[in-house]
């Protein structure tokens, strides 16, 4: 059986919690594909370029990890790629009820994907990508949340 | 890669809310493994053998999916079948945490091994065994909530 | 149209966050009949006749509101008193999952019958039966929880 | 006893989820109206009229519910229509709070108004009015949520 | 020991459920800061200095409570302050995980501060400033919800 | 202003979750007093003898820091104690509702005692005694979770 699961998200920016779920999706599935959202109703910080620099950098060392932009219903891009599984990290009791709401919203429309709900380590659980450009905006250090090639990218987009 | 998953849980009794999530499981993993809880502080109804006899009856069709009663820990049960996926369900806001929980406490004692959570199909989202055995209990029909081999055993037990 | 509604519950004791259901109820419903459980799987302190009557001593004062025991199957006994209504009080968010799931099996045993919630005042959202006996052991004065006769019943239970 | 329901919303637009509980209210109280909310912090799809001529065709086939539009106090408009009841609909742990607050604070502005909550149809609990405008934004067939009508509407309203 | 804690918000108005842990604060720590956030996401009703005179006013009675505009990272302004302590109010399961996020945060930006957290009166558990607003503005009376000054203000920045 | 708080709790066994909250606590109050509770619903796995002498070796370091046993109501020992304080760690939402149904009762028994919160360290937030028990009675390796005197009691008491 050859498994492909995608990891959708808006990743604005790609934080270590993100990478934990994603390490953790590579090692039970054959395949995994980051899709980072193009169109989002959230108004990102960065565009979806340069958030899909940022998870490709972040990626690269993974043989079986891959990360490309989308837009449109993510069931139909799950079916092109031949993916059975959505992953999603699962950080906190607020997440569950939208997070609840989009699987069972998928299986209506794509009956034959299952979505799949990984628990990144706790010392992420309280971390959330929203949190982190707020604290750069305030001019707090986020290193230990954040790779060193995001942390560039978030600084020179705040001060330039 | 293969990947071996376990799917622990008392099951007392299966109902198809279980199955729903055994289903799920089967087609995303080579191989599952339903684990029966020998010993559980929940005092169940039914003996683990009979527990297990009725999973088993249930799975019986599933090629890739197979039962077995355990006790002790369950990362070491995990290791042992080389399992590197624990499958569990989850319904409930009130799941949650207790499920959150064990799953950074497996991951603690054993770092190699990932929690996956599956939500099932939403006719089962308020389904429970321990509602199921109440309702039996006060002679309501719970044919819509468990196979037909399971009421048979359900109502010899209650009624004699 | 004439609605009945049954409250449920196990009234270990009767509490003023009850009553305020209660009144409450009995404001849009034609008919109110309160359900004390003779037989639950919570070990009350008191009696099925002793929170019987404690129940009915509270009610007596209202015209369209008969309390009674009960055991069985719920929508059983809504069915025979010609109840379409199940009424519940919602105080908190651990109330609401294991009342939800209720909620929707009712609905599965009996299509007809429809449970609704009522929010007790916030005066009365942090109170409950258990708390109020386990304040009463410890010799706390829980007048401000329980009408006074049921306060005497409490005091002749806990000290004889 | 003439028991008068106010349900209010945003409807932007009416689901089957909403109309399960219209449906249910009308069976329990003698009149239900719905009230379309003109004026939201929601930025709707839809115009106040659009919302309103959705919801007049949805439930024009019972004889004991109306709809209109309102802006104001929604215990005014209860009052002036001499409702002592407002209907909700409770889907999830997340709405509970938001209900719960509001619930106790249009019982301090209007003392003689109870809230009453419904519990949709577990087929409906995933549902939600802003999920449904997602998905056909996206282009996802929503024929399971909505009555054809508001398809034809939602199509219009999208693709021209 | 001095301990001085900073009770940081938007106070959006200040309400009574605010002074109320203020009031509670006063009592436990040698001094409290009142901070009212400047630069806020949310886009405020009152600007920074509005907000501010009305926290002020509400407090001028109290000699160990001061309050201060602040706009940066709260754990800067607390280190200048030589304050320990933020508190925070905490009155629903819908507030703790954002603030959960924030307290473990700031533990790790500043590892000498403590976050507190306080319950308000049960009569304010339903109370939060957006709510006041919006009851405002749609012409209800909020003389329950905050002090007289407050009302002032309100009333006449909405009806001028 | 001296304020004196007490941390009552069963702590069966004492955690590195709670030293957590011990720690933080003595920082910012001018004594801690530790109240391990004698008489529990709980059944606890320790006597309150060993439960209180496993509390004391894990804190005598601190020198504002002390432990007793207790039974009766707890705002009478702090009363007794001329405590002010009541200090509570929270770990997680269904923490949340006990902990704020306490806090508001005991408000109410006694209006002059505040109850505080505190958050433990996130390593520590899926930590409890229970799962402390659970893991070591199927032989697993708790020396995370406990410091090395507790171990040695815990391994004791359940392999003799």
């Amino acid at each position: 059986m050859t498994t492909i699961a995608v990891y959708p998200g808006t990743f604005d920016p790609i934080t270590y919690g993100h990478l934990d779920v994603i390490h953790r999706a590579r090692e039970i599935f054959d395949k995994v594909i980051v899709l980072v959202a193009s169109n989002t109703s959230k108004s990102p910080m960065f565009g979806a370029e340069e958030r899909l620099d940022m998870v490709k950098a972040a990626v690269k060392k993974y043989r079986n990890v891959s990360a490309e932009n989308f837009e449109g219903l993510l069931v139909d891009f799950a079916r092109k790629k031949k993916a059975t599984v959505i992953v999603r990290g699962l950080r906190a009791v607020s997440d569950f009820e939208y997070e609840f709401q989009m699987a069972l919203t998928n299986r209506k429309l794509a009956g034959e994907i299952t979505t799949v709900f990984l628990v990144p380590h706790e010392k992420f659980t309280y971390l959330n990508s929203s949190l982190i450009r707020e604290v750069s905006r305030l001019g707090g250090n986020v290193s230990q949340f954040v790779p060193p090639h995001v942390m560039r990218v978030l600084r020179k987009k705040l001060h330039g």
